[in-house]
């Protein structure tokens, strides 16, 4: 392919206004490169949307999102004050509900969280060698913890019982472990040609599969066992296996010693939330949901930060995790459209730049973006 | 009562040769404060009690256990290297049963893991507000995620799907949410004393529940529900809600805005783990099981790291938290003796005036051992 339809849903809080400056971006990208990108903008899913029409989506959205190549999303959620349970119960799980069901529907089933902090973001951690972190989170996206499965005996009664059952196939444990294994080459050959190989006992890549299957005994002993299957494939890939308290842990004391990482769902929401602040907090963790097999699934890139209805509409919101968002998905057109290649390389270097120049500065949401499109513009005069 | 029978579990790896130095420090303690404590030492469970007998521990274990005031653990478990699952799978769910089931037959419903970083532990954070973090993460440790429910259908075939369930109870939620709230109290109550008084929106302590309820709907609007019913009783304590990605994310970027943290019993796992590495890492988090409901439940008392095998009969493992773990049982023993309490407070100066002097320096494990014993007696000396 070498045009692209995106759709376009900037959703809740400060979800329309750092899309705003990262369509800007886009715009810019597109003259400049030669890339033919068409964003077509839609209201829904939202709580504004609701408030209009008493849904979050029309009926046939998905239907409506299946007629594009990407999809970009802002931030979807107004929890309210977290001090305030009523309220967030009211609205949270309905106003998330189209992420789940987007994932489901298009059957993203994994969730790709890169780490890997650019000069000038901020640093939460001591040790100097937080600048060396480079490494992929992998997330099952699709089953697990999430199936929604469970139920409330005697509601609100003293013997109330609740069960919350997750359910793992081998299908989708194996699929997941592959594409990791996959991804971690695929880093190990980039490495190779920028010249920075890394060393994992003698081999060049290494995935870390996450599990507690000293408590949570049935699906850890399904993963461990796909795990060592599949890596029987990889030789020329190092393994290892940390339980999920460790792995939390070692993401504050050693993150710099891990490269692909992979984890259920809920485990993944947890290490990719450690990741996002490792690569220097929500303000610059981009995310995409993807479907590996089947590149004609539209994927659906978004920031890995909420919708912060704290700060919306106050133009104070930094739009560099939205844009380096849509720097992934730019590198997922490249995969077959090198006008693609080279937007994402002019977006990342513009970002970078930014970021160098003024860290964690506070500025405006559009003033970040007038600064990256400047430094795009830089890059046009040949600078 | 005052006089406590301890029964005193090395366990396997590091557990023997740190325990070694608590008892004789536990020793040196009740001679100088007058406190009337038998430690009574147990080869099981262990590896090595396996390997001689054929089982972990005797059949009936529990029942001798039952005998005792209160248990000091080591450590348990023989995971061997983690790069290699095979050795794992075969030892290490049956290795550290007997922690699960110590736990569940003296309803040791929750674990308490405070946090609050001595001057000279190791810093991972980079913001100096890491010196005022204390906090105090409670565990649901009875049930939820740990109740060892589900099953493979199909195992080993490509078609094969696992369950995990997690079953929460109304009873059991509201106990442990009940008990947060009364620890958040008594730490008010403390730092009046102390005179450092916090504020947390105008109150001086607050509650923090952790759940996912908008992703496990189920136990998370259970746990709300119960969360506002108990909190309508502490209108003197101040509440919040965390998701548990956002809550990891924090006890990074902000840990010393928490007080009182409460969760599950997987996300406590997490949690605690985290809340270890603002402790200044596994080497120096102490950590406790108990019925707070019931004084004769012997409670068992066990720093948060493991056997740590790799590193076993060396004499290199630090013993700083084994003894801050026998501080944390000199505590529990102090609110019915005085004796306990100097001895507490002794052992806790001691490990402080120790860790000040050498940080993370590393010394051998009886080395650390003597030292601290040498300033219980410099102590002792009127100094
Ligand atoms: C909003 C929530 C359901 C979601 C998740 O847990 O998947 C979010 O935390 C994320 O990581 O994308
Ligand atoms: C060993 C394991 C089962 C245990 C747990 O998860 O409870 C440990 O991690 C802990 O935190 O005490």
């Amino acid at each position: 392919r070498q045009q692209w339809r995106v759709a376009v849903l900037p959703g809740d809080g400060i979800g329309p206004e750092v899309m705003a400056q990262t369509e800007r971006v886009l715009a810019a990208l597109a003259e400049r490169d030669g890339l033919d990108l068409t964003a077509t903008g839609f209201g829904w899913p939202s709580h504004a949307w609701h408030q209009q029409h008493g849904e979050i989506a029309p009926p046939d959205y998905l239907q409506t999102l299946a007629g594009f190549d990407a999809i970009l999303l802002g931030a979807l959620g107004d929890p309210g004050p977290t001090s305030n349970p009523d309220r967030y119960l009211l609205s949270d799980a309905d106003s998330l509900a189209p992420l789940l069901d987007i994932r489901k529907h298009f059957d993203q089933w994994a969730c790709e969280r890169p780490c890997r902090p650019l000069p000038g973001a901020p640093r939460y951690l001591a040790d100097a060698r937080a600048a060396e972190i480079d490494m992929l989170v992998i997330r099952e996206n699709s089953e697990g913890e999430y199936v929604g499965q469970g139920g409330r005996l005697a509601p609100g009664t003293e013997r109330e019982i609740v069960t919350q059952t997750a359910v793992f196939t081998r299908r989708g444990t194996t699929r997941i472990i592959r594409h990791a294994f996959e991804q971690a080459r695929l880093r190990a050959q980039q490495r190779r040609q920028d010249s920075r190989v890394r060393d994992f006992g003698g081999r060049d890549s290494q995935v870390c599969l996450v599990t507690k299957r000293n408590a949570l005994k049935f699906w850890g002993e399904m993963y461990t066992e796909v795990f060592a299957e599949v890596s029987a494939d990889y030789p020329d890939v190092a393994t290892h296996h940390e339980l999920v308290d460790a792995a939390c842990m070692k993401f504050v004391t050693r993150p710099w010693d891990f490269d692909v990482v992979v984890a259920s769902n809920l485990h993944g929401d947890i290490l990719t939330d450690l990741a996002a602040v490792l690569n220097g907090g929500m303000g610059v963790a981009p995310s995409c949901n993807l479907n590996p097999a089947d590149r004609h699934c539209p994927p659906m890139f978004e920031p890995t930060h909420g919708s912060a209805p704290d700060i919306a509409g106050q133009d104070i919101a930094g739009p560099t995790a939205m844009l380096l968002t849509a720097a992934m998905m730019l590198d997922w057109m490249g995969e077959e459209d090198p006008a693609a290649r080279r937007a994402s390389a002019r977006l990342r270097s513009a970002v970078a730049a930014d970021l160098a120049a003024h860290g964690d500065e506070s500025r405006g949401t559009a003033a970040v973006g007038a600064a990256v499109l400047a430094h795009l513009q830089d890059s046009a005069s040949g600078v």
